[in-house]
């Protein structure tokens, strides 16, 4: 069994496998894990990183497996990273979409890669983060971050972007309900794929509408129509990432993005770094069950409960 | 201005008014909701809870309003919680579909709130859990928590609940393609909404598909067919929901489902708690700003720095 130093020494030379067992120990919560993101992290930085969201069924793995095609072509070397949520029922990944993918599975220059353990550390957003900068450190160029749905989890996970795609089909009317009620935030770049549908230009003029309500100034969002299925409109969609890129590192946004994300991110590990010491505390705590009881009784309501477990004032939450 | 006793004597007395200030006080943080919260608590518990999911435009709102319909004319009184996560861009909740219960506006059995706000407690899923106990405490027989998206966070409101219903879309597989992913549990009833399109039959065909791969024994999730626009169906609908209640009832697990749901909000409660906390303690910190300094230059990773944060040792995260 390799050494975590030899595994660090293989994993910056780009070595495939390396990565792979890398991510798996951080996905699994492995201290070695860890220890090789603190080893590798000096050498991260360098990789692109594109976060590309939109409902289930958008395209946005065929999207993902077109432009990894473009770059490859460009020589550029491409990480990419799938994240399903999973839930109690079924216990992991379906690998589904994915399989659209397959095309660059013996391309040693593409590591693709499915998560969906939530991990013991308590998020999945967290995970990913790892294994992102995992990525990063074996010099991939490009990383697509993927991830499905429209929630407050998926957006954690898109913050670990520089870049932000949001992939829209027209008629699946989801995403776009999402950014007008504002649960999702304004992206960097909109792709309506699939755009050979005959209701492509009004969904144009809907996107065009919510997005001239945002606050205005800065990155004008492109709105990119492809047809991922065929190639077409891709090449187009990766010079407006490369255009979104130029733009944030000329206005000195990058590295002020970044610092913002990763001190969320510093932010969010210690959080889940208390929650998770809290509930291996609480998992058999006799005195626990017994505030529980006096909450399932209705004898005392649940935030003075948690506040407490906390040993806090209990007037204020 | 009334006093926090008088308030709680209006609230469990039934005043719509009294209601409405008490959800404000809690959306807006105000200590005073809390220890209102906490007052009323003992008289909280009788209400039937349902939590009510599905992807935007599936119809939720019309669905609520029909159900809310044929419960007044039952002689039950209604509350309906909406919950609309909203994005720093909008800053607040697009009513939109709420339009479609404003048929039940002026009916004083019925209490209709939208609720956006992530609060400062930092959890919508908190915020909505104490709404939803004062609108049991003011004595509402059925109160319908309605919630946009497929993702954790909608996932955590829901499970306030006492019954989860589904409501999808023939044609519509967002959702569809949610339960198949894990990333939502399995719900208690499913409703497919729209009924009388052409897909009707091969979703009702897929649902049963997916249901097939779950955990057996015990409820078998129904799947009933809806027009919420003409009524149709609605009977029977909350007739389903009727049967989960008194199955619940019966085989003890309402009390149980509710001592593991309030478990889950204690924890989530003092996580907040601790996570607004440490986010007050560190807005201004010197010292983290450093600690963000050293992992944007790459010589600290994130997780260290979290580490670092918690005093708590750097290897184990």
């Amino acid at each position: 069994m390799p050494t975590a130093a030899s595994l660090s020494d293989r994993l910056l030379s780009g070595d495939r496998r390396a990565l792979a067992r890398a991510i798996s120990l951080v996905e699994n919560d492995d201290p070695a894990g860890w220890a090789l993101v603190r080893e590798v992290y000096p050498h991260t930085g360098k990789a692109r990183v594109v976060g590309i969201t939109g409902a289930p069924g958008a395209g946005k793995s065929t999207l993902v497996g077109a432009m990894t095609k473009l770059r490859r072509e460009a020589g550029k070397s491409v990480g990419v990273l799938s994240i399903d949520p999973s839930s109690p029922f079924t216990h992991g990944a379906i690998l589904g979409d994915r399989i659209r993918l397959t095309d660059h599975f013996l391309d040693p220059g593409v590591f693709i890669r499915s998560m969906a353990n939530r991990g013991a550390l308590g998020g999945l957003s967290e995970a990913s983060l790892q294994a992102a900068l995992l990525m990063d450190a074996a010099g991939r160029d490009d990383i697509y971050l993927e991830t499905v749905g429209v929630g407050q989890a998926e957006v954690d996970i898109i913050d670990h972007a520089d870049t932000v795609l949001l992939v829209l089909n027209p008629g699946g009317g989801d995403s776009i309900q999402a950014l007008k009620a504002g649960i999702m935030e304004i992206p960097d770049v909109i792709c309506i794929n699939k755009a050979d549908h005959p209701l492509t230009d009004t969904m144009v003029r809907e996107i065009r509408g919510v997005l001239s309500l945002a606050p205005s100034g800065g990155w004008p969002v492109p709105i990119v129509r492809t047809e991922a299925m065929r190639g077409e409109g891709v090449a187009e969609l990766l010079a407006k990432l490369d255009e979104h890129r130029a733009y944030i590192e000329g206005e000195g946004t990058l590295s002020e993005r970044r610092r913002r994300n990763l001190r969320n991110e510093i932010m969010a590990l210690a959080v889940a770094r208390m929650r998770r010491e809290m509930e291996a505390r609480l998992a058999d705590d006799a005195e626990f069950d017994r505030l529980v009881d006096e909450v399932a009784e209705r004898r005392l309501d649940p935030a003075s409960a948690a506040a407490q477990l906390l040993g806090d004032d209990p007037v204020d939450p």
